[in-house]
């Protein structure tokens, strides 16, 4: 079978991200042309409305409302609908059709991305997706292509924008949590229904992405653990900085000895390690893997120029196989490790304790933690900064309030539920005032 | 034709890398064969001597003292002997007997890559060489492939290990450069003769390879300008500190109005920069592409496992390839833009003065910057440190001396010669102390 001169391009969805695709399509078409070796030809983008207004890039005549109609007469399927449903079924469709497809729907990969994989498998076609995760940043391709021949151990993210940006504030400026969330908001880093961001759904859905692709094992959100930033308050962020961290937002995907684990959560992260610096709406993938070190992606995560990128150097990743006749490596090659148990995930934490300023409190509290099996490498009591209330404050039984900082060495989540609750029994205690994990070091 | 059930890797050179090629290829055989379709048999090992040490992973059957018969009967070819020759030799013999490359050979390729690449091009086989830019680290992968939908403006990097060493050293500890080289040549992060790594000539094979990925353009060693760090006196890394900014040496490549321009100098970069946090000996690439913005790529530059992670990822995308019967996107693919010539280079200075502490001076120096064209941005008088031997000395009018730090808006090279030379003529400057480039901001 001779190679094809042209392949038939088509868009589903005519979003920011969609007008900014077709943008570099036409406005690229020579450069990509001589890449693939041969004209991507874009037949049609299906939109839920033909006569809403467009950019002018976008020609109405390529325009329609019956989108499986259009993939059936596509070689490449770009889909940047988002959410589970039409495009779940489109898709399928369109690999059935024997399209090979590009798309940046994190939602329906973390629900049911292995589906797409094996279907494309099946039928010979490529799914790609480095856009569904960190936005322009190359990194799904770097862990399925350049650290093939690696193990990856753990994958540290940053992977929304919005709650870094939101953290970023909070350290930079002291701001409360709700002030950040308003200017995120303001300057269009946030909804104006932040949950999906703040409370770590969105994050949840790249976890799951990067799991099932760091560990080639299936991992969908319902299997990560989550806890979102709302928590977080201005205090939490300035002895954060007192003790030489910045809190940020995590995805963390393990292999560990009782499974895959994938969590998102906030953490302390130290003040010298390279996810530290990551700064704004910016995201960062930080990997670990047993022949390459240390290595981390750091880029834009979201906004249409960027995921336009990102898509479009898929689509000539998919051109070109199909150019030659075939696909990429398979994506449902599963080694199909079992997931860990929430319980069993293991980290540090610093805990923040206002206790009695009396003699005796520290190897107190010392003696409890060490009591229920969790190791301290360090208890310190800590001056209050002037700005702090508690300064002045007197406890519950008269004394004056000091503070602890404790830090434990790797224990079981499970473990440090029992030493926590054992701590806020003690009379000496007046209030834990945080537990946070401790990641990146 | 049917896809191949196996295919004959053949590798030459069996030093510290390569060992750990060979390891991977043995341990990960299973898992290898599983991604690529086919499984990878090692059919040889080129080495000078078949008698000298080897690893036990080594098969003493496999070492052969004659690289060209065993290239002959290979499919594919990694070549980790470094060098220009007998290495391009090898390569383009095994190009013409129709194997696929894989090299971490920079000297090679930034000497006389396009030849390689056109090659393969003619004979339908891939070249892929990501370990030969900053070891472990995805670089020309995401370049080549992720980004191939949009257009690169600029990318800096740091990517020699043993001079981000030497410096973070001199910041960090204050450390003179001899007292920071000796001690990277301790701890084995610097040659004995440390000259191609102080003196740039490693990082400008770097640029030469970067710049020609970047802009498909052919870009040799011969065209970078190149400056070593040798001058960097502890002196200028407590200045940078003291304006905001730490020195890196930095590899530049950027696509201006004059053509394509590649270079290597140390460079004073914004504390707040992502490449600022590049510690010890890693490095990193920073990209600026029109779609997706800041890009930042970070790892380990050197070392035999990361260079083999590497070196294996490539092995298994050529490997599939051919299973499918074809080659990557073409290489030598070229834009062709010119090379601009060095004197066009524009950036941003920041010159550091010693000038006589008396009324006038300030404004005597901003004319004569202003007269040749030369924008100023800021002129500080800067406070001496205590430490600083100058603070007490009297200059050679008697006046006591003072700093001047003046930073400057782009200005081209050429332009930039001019301004120092009539500072330097001026009565009032005692002392050009440092004149660095200012990048990443």
């Amino acid at each position: 079978m001779p190679a094809p001169s042209a392949l038939r391009v088509a868009l589903l969805g005519c979003g920011v991200v969609g007008t900014q695709v077709a943008r570099l399509l036409i406005e690229q078409a020579d450069d990509l042309a001589s890449r693939v070796g041969a004209r991507l030809d874009l037949v049609g983008i299906a939109v839920r409305d033909i006569t809403a207004p467009r950019d002018a890039i976008i020609d109405p005549a390529l325009l329609t409302e019956d989108a499986r109609a259009l993939v059936e007469r596509a070689d490449i399927v770009i889909e940047v609908i988002g959410g589970i449903e039409p495009a779940r079924t489109l898709l399928l469709h369109a690999i059935a059709s024997g399209a090979s497809v590009v798309t940046a729907n994190k939602a329906l990969l973390a629900e049911d991305g292995p589906t797409l994989y094996r279907a494309a498998d099946e039928a010979g076609v490529d799914v790609y997706y480095e856009a569904a995760v960190a936005g322009a940043i190359p990194i799904v391709r770097p862990i399925r292509e350049s650290l093939t021949g690696d193990r990856i151990q753990r994958v540290l993210g940053i992977v929304n924008g919005t709650t870094n940006y939101v953290l970023d504030q909070m350290t930079t400026h002291g701001l409360a949590f709700d002030e950040a969330v308003a200017q995120a908001q303001e300057l269009g880093y946030a909804e104006a229904d932040p949950t999906a961001d703040v409370e770590g759904f969105d994050a949840a859905a790249k976890a799951a992405i990067l799991a099932s692709l760091a560990f080639h094992t299936r991992v969908t959100i319902s299997d990560v653990q989550r806890e979102g930033i709302t928590k977080i308050t201005a205090d939490d962020v300035a002895w954060a900085k007192q003790t030489g961290h910045v809190i940020k937002l995590l995805a963390i995907c393990e292999a560990t000895e009782a499974g895959v684990s994938a969590r998102v959560h906030p953490a302390l992260v130290p003040l010298d390690h390279p996810l530290a610096g990551v700064r704004g709406a910016f995201n960062a993938v930080f990997i670990e893997a047993e022949a390459a070190g240390e290595l981390m992606f750091y880029g834009r995560g979201a906004g249409g120029a960027p995921t336009a990128s990102a898509v479009l150097g898929d689509v000539v990743s998919v051109a070109r196989h199909r150019v030659l006749g075939g696909k990429g490596p398979a994506e449902s090659h599963y080694a199909g490790l079992p997931i860990a148990a929430p319980a069993t995930s293991r980290t540090r934490y610093q805990m923040r304790l206002a206790v009695s300023d009396r003699p005796g409190v520290l190897a107190q509290v010392a003696q409890v933690v060490s009591a229920t099996g969790v190791s301290i490498e360090a208890v310190r009591q800590v001056a209050l900064p002037d700005q702090d209330s508690r300064a002045t404050s007197v406890g519950s039984d008269g004394s004056t309030v000091a503070l602890l900082v404790i830090t434990t060495h790797h224990a079981a989540e499970s473990a440090l539920a029992q030493t926590v609750a054992a701590i806020a029994d003690l009379d000496a205690v007046q209030d834990v005032m945080s537990v946070l994990r401790v990641e990146g070091s």
